[in-house]
Formats: C-alpha cells, structure tokens, sequence
C-alpha cells in the first residue's frame, strides 16, 4: 500500500477500536444495572459499590500486569515472560507503520483501550452471583488477581498466542475466554453458600426478586448495545471491503442472536410458569449474547437467530437447575455467561469449518479448569486473611449500611422487603 | 476512483452505517425507559416486557420477510416482488464492489442492520400508545404483522423506489414511513377504549401521571442521542467533503429541532398550566425531532430550531385536544409521532426547494390511510381471535401480575397509586 | 495531498467530530441522572427540568451569538468583533477544502456541533449545586447569559486564538474553560445561601442524602463514556497516523485518571469514615476526569492514573471542607468540577514540557475572576428582577409541585424525607 492509504486505514483501524472499547467499557453501566436491578434495595448500593470499584480495578491491574501477561514478548505457550508492562505506554512510530506496508494497522494503546474493558467484563460477571452477601473488600481483593492475573493466563493461551491457539481452539470474542471465565470464577465464589432465606430446611425454594425491573431491563439494552463493540471490535480490522463486511456480519448476527434468545427464553417460560416472564425475556437476551459470541462471523442471520435461541431456551432451564442444586446465584449469571457460554464454544464448529469440536472441549474444559481451581484457592485464602462472607446481622438489615454506609433508596421504605427477605 | 480509495470509502461507510444502526438500536431503550417512567407502577414491568419483545420480534420478521417486502428485487411500485429474503444473508463481493467502481459503497449486511433498527421503532411507538390496558400476547401477534408487512409495504413505496417516489413524495429519515407509521397503527389501537378511570361519566379527564420521571427523562435522552444515528446515518454516504458536509448539517439540524421544541413546549406549557411541565418538554423535545426528521437536511440551522420549535407547540395543544376528545394515550404517542410527524412532512418544502405540497399531502395520506385500515383489520382479528384487553380486575390490579406474574418495584409499595387510579 | 486522500480524511475526521460530540451530547443525560440520584426525592422533577432545559438553551443561545463571540471573524484578543453568527450555518465548499491541501480538515458543521455541546457541560455544572433552593425560571435565564456570553468570553481568550492562547496557557479539553468556569459560576449561585436544614444553628452539618443511587450511578458512567468524546475529539484530528496515535492516549489516559480517582477517593473515604462511601466513589471518578481533562496526552498511562488519583483524593477533602465553610453544595459540583479542575490545570506541566506554571496560574485565575465576577453580577440583577430563591415553605414542600406541578415519584411515598428533610 501507499502512504496515504495506509495513514488512512491506520486511523480507520484505530479510530474503529476505539469506538468499539468505548461501547463495551459501557458494558460496565449495563452489568451495574442489570444486578442493581435484580437485588433487593437493602443491597443496592453495595453491589454499585463493586460493580464501579472492579471496574477502575480491572483497568488499573491489567496496566500495571496483565496486558503484559496476556500479549507478552515472549513465552512457551502455557507460561508467559512477564519481563514486559504496559504502564508505561508507548506506541508505534509512524516509521515503523508506513515501513510495515500496512501490517501494523493500528495503535497499541487503542489496543490496549480495547483489551481492558474486556477484562472488567469478565470481572463484572462475577459481583452479580456473589451479591447480597459477600463482602465489599474481600470481593475486591479478588477483582484484584483475577483481573491482574487469573485472565491474563488464559487469555495469553489463547489470544496471546499460547497453546490453545496451537490446537486450533477456535473463540471470536469471547463465549470462553471472557464469559465462561467470570462465570467459572463466580461459581467458586458462590460455593460461600446460599442467602439466608433463599432454600428452606423443608427443601423449599423461595424466589427473592429484584427490587427494581426497569434498571434490569436499562441494564441489558446497555449490554445489547455495548455488544456490538464487543463483538464486532473482535475482527480487528475494519478498513478494507471484505473486513467492513465481516464487521457487518458481525453486528446483524449478534444481534439476530439477541433477539432468537429473547423470544426463546420469553417462550419457554411462558409454557413452564404460565406467564411472560419479564426477567427470563432478558437473560434470554444476554444468553443469546453470550452464544454468539464464540462464532458471529460464519453463521448466516438465520443460523445466528437459532443459535441464539437455543442460548435462550438453554438459559432458562439452567436457573431453574442451579436453584434446585441449592447454587444461589441472584441474578443468574452463571447460567448466563457460564452454561450458555459453553453451548457458544460447542456450536462453532456448527458454522465454521475450520473449527472442530475436539479443540473446542479441550478449551471449554481447560478455561474452567483453570479459572475455577485458582479463584478456589484465591477465595479461600481471602476466607483465611479477612472472611468472604458478612454477618448474619449485616445480611439480614442489608449490606449497604454495614458495607458502604448508607442506603441506594433511603426515602422509599420498602415495606415488603427492605430489611427481610 | 483507484482500488485504495473505494475499498477505503466502502469500509467508512460501512462503519458509519453501523455506528448509526447502533444508535438508533438505543432508541428501543430510549421508547422502554419513557414509556416505563410514564405509566403506573403497577403496569412498569409489562410495558418493559412488550418493548424488549417487541425489538426482538422485529428484528425477526423483518430479517424473514419484511426486508424482502421493502427492498425486493423487482414490483410494479405498489405490490413488490416477495421471492427474495434476507434470512440467508450474503454481501457484496470484493470483485463486484471494485468493478462498480465505488457505486456499491455499503455493505449489505450493514443495510440491514441500519433498516431493521427502523423498524423496531416504529412499532415501540404502539406500545406506549395502548399501554396499561393492552393484552401482552395480543400486542406481540400485532407486532408481528405490522414489522413483517405493514410497514415493510409502505416502506417499499418509498426507500424501496415504489410510486410514492416516483411521484416526488420527500421522506429523509421518516416522519412519515417510521413516526407517522407508527402513531397510525397506535391510533387504530388505542380505538379499544381509555383506560378505566381516565374519563369520567360527567366528562371530566383524569390526569393519570407516570411513577418515575426520571426514567422518562433517561429515555428522552436516549432518544435525542438515538437521533442523531436516525437522521444522521440516512444520509446513506459520508466518504467524500459534501456528504460529510450533509452529515454533520443534519447532526446540527436535528439537535437544533429538538432544542427548539423543548423550549417552545416548555413556554407553552407555562402559559396554559402555570407551571414548567417536565413531561410536556421532554414531549416538546421528541415532537422537535420528529418534526425536522423528514428534512434535516436542507434548513438552516435557525429554521431547524423553528421548524422543532412548531412542534414543539403543536405536541402540547395535540396532547391537550386528543384527551378532550377521549382518545387516551399514555404517553402521548399519537401526538408526538403522529400530529407533529405530519407537521414534519408538510414542513419540509419551507426549505427544500424539490419537494412540493402536493406529493408531501398524497405521501401523508396514503401512509396513514394504509397503516391504519390495515390496522384496524389486525387489530379486530385479533380481537376475535384472543381478545385484546384485560379484564377489569386485571386492569385495576395492574396488568405485571396477571401478565408477567411479577412486580416492577416489588419493595416500594405504592400507597397513592400502586392498585388503584 | 491528492484528492481523494483529501477527500476521506475530511470525511474521516468529521465522522470521528460528530461521533465525539455525540457523545458529548450525551453528558448532558450523565449529570441529569447523577443530579436527580444525589437530591431528594421532592425536588427530583425540578432538577431533571433544569437539565433539559439548559440543554435546550446553550444550543439555541450558542448558535445565535456564542460560538460567533468564541470563534470571531477577529478581535483585539480580549474582546471579540461580534459581527458574525452561526445561525444560518453554511459550510467550508468542496472547492475551498481541495484547494487548502487537506488544511481545512473538517467540516464547520461538525465543529459547531463538538462545541456546542461543550457548553452545555459548564451550564450543568451549575444546576447540581444549586439545587433544592434555586426558582426555576431564574436559573434558566441564567443559563441564558452563561452560555450565550460568558462562557464564550474565555473560550474566545484560548480556544478562540485570544490573549490566554497567546501567553502560552495550556488547556487540552478543558480543565479551566469548561469545568472550572461552571464551578465559578456555580460557587456564585451557591452564595444565595444554604438549603433549609443542611446547617444547624448549633454549628451542626446534617447529610442530606440522595434518593436514588443507582442513577447516580449510572449518570457518573454515561459522563465516564461521554468523556472519551470530550478528551478524545478534543485532538481535532484522526486521520493520519500520528493523531491516530494521540487519540487512542487520550482514551487511555481519560480512563486511566477515572479509575485512579476512584480507586483513592474510595479508599481515602474508607480511611476517613471507615466505610466504602459509593458516592464519593462517584465523585473520586469524575474528580480523575477532570482531573486529565486538561493534559491527557502527553503522560503515560501510570501518570495519568495518578493524576486522576490526586483528583480523588483532593475531591473528599474538599467536600468535607466545603461543607465546615457552610458553602452547600448538594451533589458536590464545586469540589469536582472547581477544586480538582485547578489541580488539572497545575497538573499539565508535570508531563508537558511545553507548558509553564505561570501561564496555568494566569489562565486559571483568569478564568475564575471572569466568571465568578460576571456570574455575581448576573445573579444579583435576576434576584432584582424576579428573585432566585423559592420561599420557605416551597423549599420544606419540595420545588417539584411549586415549579413544575407534579412529582417526580408520585406513587413511591418518602416515609422518611419526602416533604421534610
């Protein structure tokens, strides 16, 4: 290429990138409010409390470690050379772009922009499953090595460069590498055990629902948007035909996928419940979300509806699953982004045939393995310096006073719910 | 143009089709955040159920049929060719968009995702319309209809070269084929009858007010961003000094249209109720910009101001005459989207010096006559089929826990409103 | 440059300029959100009225004289030649932008749309610290004079090529022009006095905690994405690869300083109040914000972090000290915005060679001797005229129903502080 085009495509590229962190660091405000939606109000403000500090963490730790540990300079392929950080910063030279002929096609730090509100992602999904009774700082103290750490090596495996990528191991944007990671470090989180009140000694299970539907609703449009960046960032690339195609694909499949989970799961519920279950119609969104993430690129706008779809149906018969295996998880993000995210992973090679299924377990299998035994141990050395879990008292009047002080409603008294269940 | 400059222009096209689409995929948050700020507690959570499904179902028909029905490959101008879906999606090829030599400047796959987006927001404006009495399954069949063939129909007259633009009929980005489309159908909706308590036998109107503002101000907001992708991306091109120019003429136009009919409604409001009514300027705001949506293009920006400034004004005397004449609408759909989406059509030859009166009156009547006899024919099958309103004691009990079998606010108990007026 | 080079470049950097103030646009729904979180319930309509309105008139005031004061024909530095207006728009021909080489390098378009929603951010730094007290009506004739004169004043001084500009003052996106002079102006206004209650005879400071924190919230996420818009399109340019190179720093700097800010406002509330207070949280994340907002290009990302963290830190203290000096300041725009905006103006010759501390103070004692004294002035005669506070008893009732006629959360009864404090 010519200077000029490749100055131009450069800043395309970039600019691309850009915009696309920008819509999935959004994401963050969707997750806020989808689990403040979903909590009681007595718990409200703290779960606000986590979503925003795990975001600013993620972002500082993944500077100061994890993006070198992720894109190192060198490595074997399991264990990276971590000689390198990024908090530094630094960039292409233009010399070196225009003498690569277009190869270096855009800007390490938008990279970096872009590589970092994925890891508050991952972050993200686990502060819902572990809501109303977990404590604040401990919590933290975790967002502190999965983010700096625990995602970091997996996503070297793969993205990086390491042995999943080796085997061919095939993950788009995510379904694995972000989404069944969160959820794989949740539910050792949740293993903390159940709310108080959740399962009855007689084996009854009691619903607790969220005490503010709207925010859950705002929470996953923000979710559905901020996805297009997640997903059609993933391609890279964006200034030449056959790119802006694939990116394009991307957005139409992504959404398409969206849509089929939301009316699937809206489905399913209504022949099990008997009603259109508002809260299942949106993690049958998010369930279509996550499936498509593995593979929005080969399947056709029908195949991605389906696949999608099948995510939604999927999604509701998980919560109903994991609610009677007594895995209290308040706004069902294990379901989610764990179970529906394996089903995105074993459905590539349903569209893409370079992909194969045998790769595909290896990973699912290896990013669980991985991600579950250390934040096993993490949490557990977290239970032995300070607890995880807060007082009986504190989960009973509400972690917001006891945690962060005050109330995220203090004049609407709830008189249904707002100090019990 | 040489090879580097159309594959350069084709990907910025495509990219600025696909922010676009993104953003006016907002707008459904927008309509489900106004209209849930707008409506009674009771009723919060089926208004979110039918906006999120709603999306959902659009996108759907509108990738099985409707995109077929509006760009077909062939028609006699009324009736298109249907033999075509999108369903199976496939995209330019590189050879075919270089041999064009830039004619083919977008991709497909981008097109649809900027058109389906349209869709979806015609149809949220019949959800806010019908509210608080509407059956949910009976809304979604509708839905189903009117994004798989009615506006695809009327759409195809138009954008799809049908006779409506072969006789000069001047739409820029739909006032006519999305609002006035939209408010048509609602109007044919709301013919089910006022909410019980609205009027009453002695011919006074009740001011029912919605549960939380600031919800329906979030969504105002959203909407005005969502705009901007709306007007914005229906400039089709940006690659090149005068289409860039368009766009960021229409940008300023169309912020500059909602501002003036924000202020204008503000004023109104105060000078016949005495008071700064919030949600007559946040209507005054939505009417500015559904009034300079049919032509944002060609008026200066202080015309801009004035043109959303008379919409402004007219929303708040059209509010106050359709309760007079007890069509009850919520959240005063039909007024914004319909009396101020007329005024939009019939506005755009004071700057545009192509369109005239005469295409602009046959284009406002034959939508509207179309949109809504087809309607009203849904509407009534409907009828027979599953009827389409709650029962009494479902209407006073709020329409969450008969339909959707939960609660909006579970905690925050309504004591001046929550069951009853 | 040839042709068509010129040609995508412009059009590339006016998308990346509306995209940018799109984002912008959307700040204004941030502090509506964070606003109508941090006051209480009864005043929650009112405040939400303000911010669209003000909205509504920084457009409207700025395209009839303001960006005709900032961006003049000519001027003698200080003062302005007024004799040009951008009211009937008009753009930079075809002809022109060839025939500058690529110099004229976006559209005029474009870049009144980036700047006018810059004004419309000072205007609503003013509306949170004078909420609960202020008459509506005053303060929106204030908005009037602020954005159509004052702000474009100094913005003349630097941006516009003034005497600021000419001393060598530095102020990248606007720690001084913007979020200092809505500090100033706001201090002003907060002079009127405190709310009722807020300071005991006693020497007593009672908290008046906010109704709503999960939209405060999400109001300080909307403006932490819109702030991507604000630093990022403040580069001026995308399109090569060196500016390509600049704007992915901005992005990673603005969010590095937000998650500083948080993280040590966090803890420095946690040290001094032994609890995770997520509003000052909150606060600690706009503070790194505007922290940056002055310099965000030339430090690293580690720097730019600690930038943001000194913000955090600064922002408690100076809330806490606010408050002894009995000056309220419900949502703490003062600190934010003034405070932490002086420190990102003293900031920028850490890392910029090219700027001196001298220039920073003259810039910064300028701006506020401008603004605070002209704003002073403007109060006094609106309180001549027509007077700025509500009485007594409105202000124990609430200014919802006395200014706008209607509440914000009619069916959600405040048992605890929705009529008294």
């Amino acid at each position: 290429m010519e200077e000029p085009t490749i100055q131009l495509a450069y800043a395309l590229d970039t600019f691309y990138f850009l915009i696309s962190g920008a819509l999935v660091m959004w994401m963050a405000a969707g997750f806020s409010m989808l689990e403040a939606g979903l909590v009681r109000a007595k718990n409200t403000a703290e779960i606000l409390t986590k979503n925003v500090a795990l975001f600013a963490i993620a972002c500082i730790m993944y500077m100061l470690i994890g993006y070198g540990i992720m894109y190192p300079n060198g490595g074997n392929g399991i264990v990276p050379d971590i000689s390198w950080s990024f908090m530094f910063g630094g960039d292409n030279t233009v010399e070196d772009v225009l003498a690569s002929g277009g190869d270096t096609y855009y800007s390490v730090m938008s990279d970096f922009f872009f590589q970092v509100v994925f890891v508050a992602t991952a972050m993200s999904i686990v502060s819902g499953a572990v809501a109303e009774r977990m404590k604040l700082w401990a919590f933290l103290l975790f967002a502190i090595v999965l983010t700096g750490f625990i995602y970091p090596v997996q996503g070297y495996w793969k993205w990086g460069g390491g042995w999943l990528d080796g085997i061919g191991f095939s993950d788009f944007a995510g379904s694995g590498l972000v989404h069944l990671c969160g959820a794989s470090a949740a539910l050792a989180g949740v293993l903390l055990g159940a709310r108080k009140g959740k399962y009855g000694k007689d084996g009854s299970i009691n619903a607790i629902p969220g005490a503010n539907l709207p925010l859950a609703t705002l929470g996953t449009f923000i979710l559905w948007l901020g996805w297009f960046g997640f997903n059609g960032g993933s391609q890279l690339v964006v200034s030449n035909i056959s790119d802006a195609n694939a990116v394009a694909a991307v957005f139409v499949n992504t959404n398409m996928a969206a849509a089929g989970g939301l009316v699937f799961a809206l489905l399913t519920a209504r022949l099990i419940f008997g009603k259109a279950d508002l809260t299942m119609a949106l993690n049958g969104a998010l369930a279509g979300l996550v499936a498509i993430t593995a593979e929005p690129l080969t399947p056709m706008p029908l195949a991605a509806t389906l696949i999608g779809g099948v995510g939604g149906v999927i999604v509701v018969f998980a919560i109903i699953s994991l609610d009677k295996l007594r895995i209290d998880d308040p706004v069902g993000a294990i379901s989610v982004h764990g179970v529906v995210g394996m089903w995105g992973l074993l459905a590539v090679p349903i569209t893409n045939p370079d992909a194969g299924i045998v790769p595909q377990l290896i990973g699912l299998v290896s990013i669980f393995a991985w991600v579950f035994i250390t934040s096993i141990i993490v949490w557990l050395l977290i239970k032995l310096i300070m607890g995880i879990r807060v007082s009986e008292e504190e989960e009973y009047e509400g972690v917001d006073v006891g945690e962060c002080g005050l109330e995220a409603y203090p004049e609407f008294v709830g008189s249904r719910g707002g100090a019990g269940v």
